[in-house]
């Protein structure tokens, strides 16, 4: 497999933006890439390396000539980013983006009239607590997972070289819809992220009163809240464009925590011993 | 620093009662120890190994000439031990017990009258996925946390010769009043633990309709639901004995959560980014 596309512009060279540039170009170096960014010393410093070709400040003036254009901006700026570059693209361009929420931004270009792109929403499910691109490596997608979304209005020739896109970084294909895109995440990914962090504010409100609560925090307790060192700016986006679906998976845990307190309210040992057992059953699993 | 008591009976002969038992012997061979338990293949094991000197299976027979008895049972049977062994100890004994949650059981010990017993209270917190006396290590307990109770009972002198088995053992102290040692355990480790449980049965419920749930599994996931691995029995065990602190952490966590919807609901940039900015601040430093 080959990647389709010799021109490719992505813009936002972060850690991800950068990941791609840099395994792209390892898996073929005569592809032609483009970096857009607001900071220009980070922008030179990716050309310095040779992860891109050239640069521009302005995503207009480094659009028109792609094949494709992959947006790696935070993930509220993804919707303004397209109306922006939409302008400037040539006719069949193919945009894509990794965003971690989909349906806000496949709703959006979906009721774009008469476009002149065709968009296929990506997200890579890689990343790390190490920002920016000083930290991009060409192994960021390598067995990691890669949903694509498809919907009705979704082009099924240029669905499939994005697929192949990811493939060929390393990532396995997950094709979804971005209503059940969004929904997964948020279980997943979003809810797990906020149960961690609510956690934390915990400990760090009753350590005030309580010195000792921080000496008695476990290597377990460690796992569980490590994603809560998540970049805040971030995961406050991720909330905002995944609302609907976080709070209802925070009304399902509710839910479901709300049998836990009353199995241990009534002493319920069988009741309690099936919540724990099918539990680790399921992660045995996993 | 030497291992005070020479004659030591434990009781309960799994992975932490084993690799007391092991870790024991390590220091100094010449600690006459004592197994108790209900399944004789595995005392027999255990003394092979030379990990206890000899082994009975009714604990009254075992207890009598010892100058500590460890118990390390379930936590529920905790109490009922200490009363089933009390007759048979030779006055003066100490006794100290490695139970999960401590109020209950400390409360218990106090009513009883004209004991001839010293008890203090242990709760080390080590312990792995696996289980059993066959997975017994005698590094079980290095550089791990140890929380030894103290109230207005407990007894000085033995108090601090029970902190010092620990310290030989490899544990960093916490010297604590049950009631403290209930409240931070209930928020650091019981807490994650329900929530881990029920994260990881929402995703097994959910997925019965949504079969896409599991691969989206992200390595972060994985990290936060690891605990709900942990023994079942053990843990409806625990929920049951620490009832009331944990059931107040739940509440706590509703309040929290309840904070965080809000924001969501909101849109608030500002508070949620304080939220995560704050956690991460906090969790980086733990």
């Amino acid at each position: 497999m080959e990647i389709y596309f010799n021109k490719i512009t992505i813009i936002g060279l972060g850690l991800i933006g950068g990941s791609i540039a840099l395994s792209l170009k390892e898996k073929n170096k005569n592809i032609q890439i483009t970096g857009i960014g607001r900071n220009e010393a980070n922008l030179k410093k990716a050309k310095d390396k040779n992860i891109i070709d050239q640069y521009y400040l302005n995503p207009g003036d480094g659009v028109g000539d792609s094949d494709l254009i992959i947006l790696a901006t935070p993930v509220k700026t993804i919707c303004s980013m397209i109306s922006d570059i939409a302008p400037f693209v040539k006719k069949g361009a193919v945009i894509t983006d990794v965003g971690s929420s989909k349906s806000s931004i496949i709703n959006y270009v979906d009721k774009i009239k008469d476009k002149n792109f065709i968009f296929v929403g990506s997200h890579p499910m890689a990343g790390s607590e190490k920002k920016g691109v000083d930290n991009a490596a060409p192994n960021l997608f390598l067995n990691s997972i890669c949903f694509v979304t498809k919907n009705k209005q979704t082009d099924p020739y240029f669905l499939n070289k994005i697929k192949e896109l990811w493939i060929i970084l390393g990532a396995a294909i997950i094709e979804i819809s971005p209503e059940d895109h969004d929904n997964i995440v948020a279980l997943t990914s979003h809810l797990p992220h906020i149960l961690a962090v609510a956690l934390v504010n915990m400990v760090y409100d009753q350590n005030k009163n309580n010195q000792q609560i921080k000496l008695g925090i476990s290597s377990g307790f460690k796992d569980t809240t490590r994603i809560a060192s998540g970049d805040p700016d971030m995961w406050k986006d991720i909330c905002i464009s995944n609302k609907t679906f976080i709070l209802k998976k925070i009304n399902d845990l509710r839910l479901e925590l709300f049998k836990m307190e009353t199995l241990i309210q009534m002493e319920d040992e069988e009741g309690l011993y099936k919540k724990f057992y099918n539990a680790k059953h399921c992660r045995d699993n996993l």
